[in-house]
């Protein structure tokens, strides 16, 4: 008899262990709303590419916010589905870039992917009542107070790493061919950091494995945040590094594959949120600057929260599930 | 048959084109929280008098906001009251003051007024569970965003207006009769970013139109913000732009005639309401200027919000409308 | 008849009076969320110890904020516990430290407490949907402002008295045996911005007389919030002074006695939120000091509305009134 017990149990743990495993694993790709696993897979492979450091963080991130989750008992299907992982994911990465590779840094991305888990439960039980969900939120935040006060703590803090440092760019907004084509891959890249123009190339390949659908709306997210940047007049260099653009492919994707119909209205405003986002991107770096921090997706993250909650009262505009 | 169809369907649009226009139209008088249409001509005739730009930009963002809504299927009460349009209206005036007239401007004054209807739908979808409104915080978030993101694009950016200078002001607090009358009309016309005394005067000449209670309540407000400001030491020159009084001014519009029943102790909560979001504006003014932006009417926007979100647990203070 | 119906009122109204001395003298304790009338007479004690102004402000907050919220109608039941005080006590103390012993503090605390009474109810209003509750947030949020807006009026501010100067500290992290046990008493009284160790001492016993499991989970916090700090390798100085362990201390007695039930994962969760709410001071430390606030206790405010907030996803964790 205790020995069936005992097998069940086996079983329930061998079950929660695959659970576990599957959902570290989708949390890469869940970053990009992607739960299919060789996207999953193509994303992690294009991360060690771009540096071994950031292909580690992102693991140790992926495995110690799933984890964190499972011991909190967050329900089978929320954590299979890699949904309490994607911030981790991020927030481990942001911890090697922003705060180098020393061994204190293991310590931070192992409390930043924990804090992600706890914070994602946060903003998901805060939104759900507005019919908004976190997305990158939980990473921003975290990302936001523990950049913001590492330099306060002197066995954390071993001055500002060389991945941290925006160079001292030319502020010309005459970009040139290889601006263009560099920063529209870069934009699908630096969603996790990588500013590498091929980095980006392998990660849309992943995207597009998720389906075509979702690699076109990576490709209308990228060439919106082009346009839009160049328009405005933004600095070209800053351009080819897809900093004015990885938050148009989040919000694209966002609006574009999950959360409208497929309308020609609702595409329209996927395309207006888009660049939206590009511009507030500005905004959003002269605010972080001044004291201190940096702008992760929060552009993103405010953009798709504010115009989502704006759909219930804007009947021309329908979401995908309106249950409601 | 068809031309039945044909002749309903103009029809139709005919009526939703007169809604059309008197939402543009009402939308001005909507700042001060007034459908009426002769107080928005009244405004609208005192923002041509302070200088044409200001009147032409209202009328951009007037119509681009009104049909922002239209296109997007607002409900013909809520469009026709001008309830999408007043933060289109201050949003786009605020472009012209803040960037300066350039042909970019124009471009900027239709993004923002865009931008302030969905942000409308946005405020007023997220508040309406707490039982607040938008106010004028759609208009503040995104003159925040846009003032603060435009100079970091060199085709939006040229150089600051002078316009949008604070001229450095002695701190002297000690206020001149000038100073007293000039502010008590400027706090009317600052709202709409006009310093000049005699367009307060009309615009307060256009809110008595609406109703004497209207009326009444603004020259409260006034009064309130000039003695609050000069209780606490503000500087003389400031006080006499109406600086530290235009919040106090909506303030007191917003709790005397639209929020509560006019008894004794509300009348008191509407004096306490101006005198705090008089005494705000200066934190917030230290605040915005840290990160390079603006007041706006956050004080009013703010001080309202708290305040009315305190009345269900304070059983002296009661709301107009309270079927709750 | 009529004298029956006067004395009717008069019992009415030496009943109410007595709730409103009882709220006034809880509010004390309640600011380390105990109703225990010897907890706040032994706390005060130790106000009128640390010195006679602190004393006497936080006896102003408390009598004026009790008041303000008795005039307003609040319900008996949240009056007499305290619950609409709390803020007043630290919002009046905040002036005199952050604004020196003037004749226009006395003016500025009245004010602060008549303002957090009327944010406690926003907060509790705005917060009850999420489950969540004010804590010490409405005092933030309205010393923020005020401490923020004071300097710009003349009659308020007359230059940063002594009590609001940090002293340049040697950055260094080698904590002294001097440092730790000052900073374990230190952290209990800097909760009412008291650095003095055996204030912290009598508020300590204060605390025990509330109950053994009270007395537990404050040493357990300042303990937690310790060695949080020296792991970081904060400044010892400020170690010393309980900077970095106030805020441990709060959100300890929070999760601990307040809202978990007690279960070794709710333990767990606990001790977890006040080692995060160390860490948290800095970042937000760094924040304030940009455009010219203070912590207060703000880094205990979010710590735990997030941390609480994330509750109802993670089933690991149980609140003590799980009536949801």
């Amino acid at each position: 008899m205790a020995s069936h017990v005992n097998e069940a149990a086996t079983a329930s743990m061998r079950g929660s262990l695959k659970d576990t495993a599957l959902g570290a694993l989708r949390g890469v790709g869940q970053v990009d709303f992607q739960a299919a696993v060789p996207t999953s897979l193509v994303i992690l492979a294009a991360l060690w590419v771009e540096s071994w450091e950031m292909g580690l963080f992102a693991v140790i991130g992926a495995v110690v916010s799933t984890v964190t989750a499972r011991l909190l008992a967050v329900p089978r299907d929320t954590l299979s589905q890699g949904l309490m992982t994607y911030c981790g994911v991020l927030g481990a990465i942001a911890m090697v870039v922003y705060l180098g590779n020393h061994p204190s840094t293991y310590v931070m991305a192992v409390a930043a992917a924990v804090a992600c888990t706890l914070v994602t439960a946060t903003l998901n039980h805060l939104l759900n009542p507005f019919g908004l969900r976190a997305f990158t939120g939980p990473f921003c935040l975290v990302a936001l107070v523990m950049v913001l006060g590492a330099p306060s703590f002197e066995r954390v803090w071993h001055g500002t790493p060389a991945t941290a440092v925006t160079p001292a760019t030319p502020r010309s907004p005459v970009v040139s061919w290889t601006d263009l084509w560099q920063g529209f891959f870069a934009n699908v890249s630096q969603i996790f950091f990588a500013g590498t123009w091929y980095v980006g190339l392998i990660m849309l390949v992943g995207l597009f494995l998720a389906g075509w659908k979702v690699g076109v709306f990576t490709v209308v997210g990228s060439v919106v945040g082009l346009l839009t940047a160049w328009a405005l007049g933004a600095p070209a260099a800053l351009i080819g590094e897809g900093i004015y653009g990885y938050n148009a492919v989040l919000t694209s994707l966002a609006f574009g594959v999950v959360l409208l119909r497929p309308t020609a209205w609702n595409h329209g405003f996927t395309v207006l949120a888009a660049a939206a986002s590009t511009a507030l991107t500005a905004s959003l770096s002269v605010l972080f600057e001044t004291f201190g921090s940096h702008t992760f997706t929060w552009p993103f993250n405010i953009t798709t929260w504010v115009l989502l909650a704006a759909v219930p009262l804007l009947p021309r505009i329908t979401r995908l599930t309106d249950d409601s």
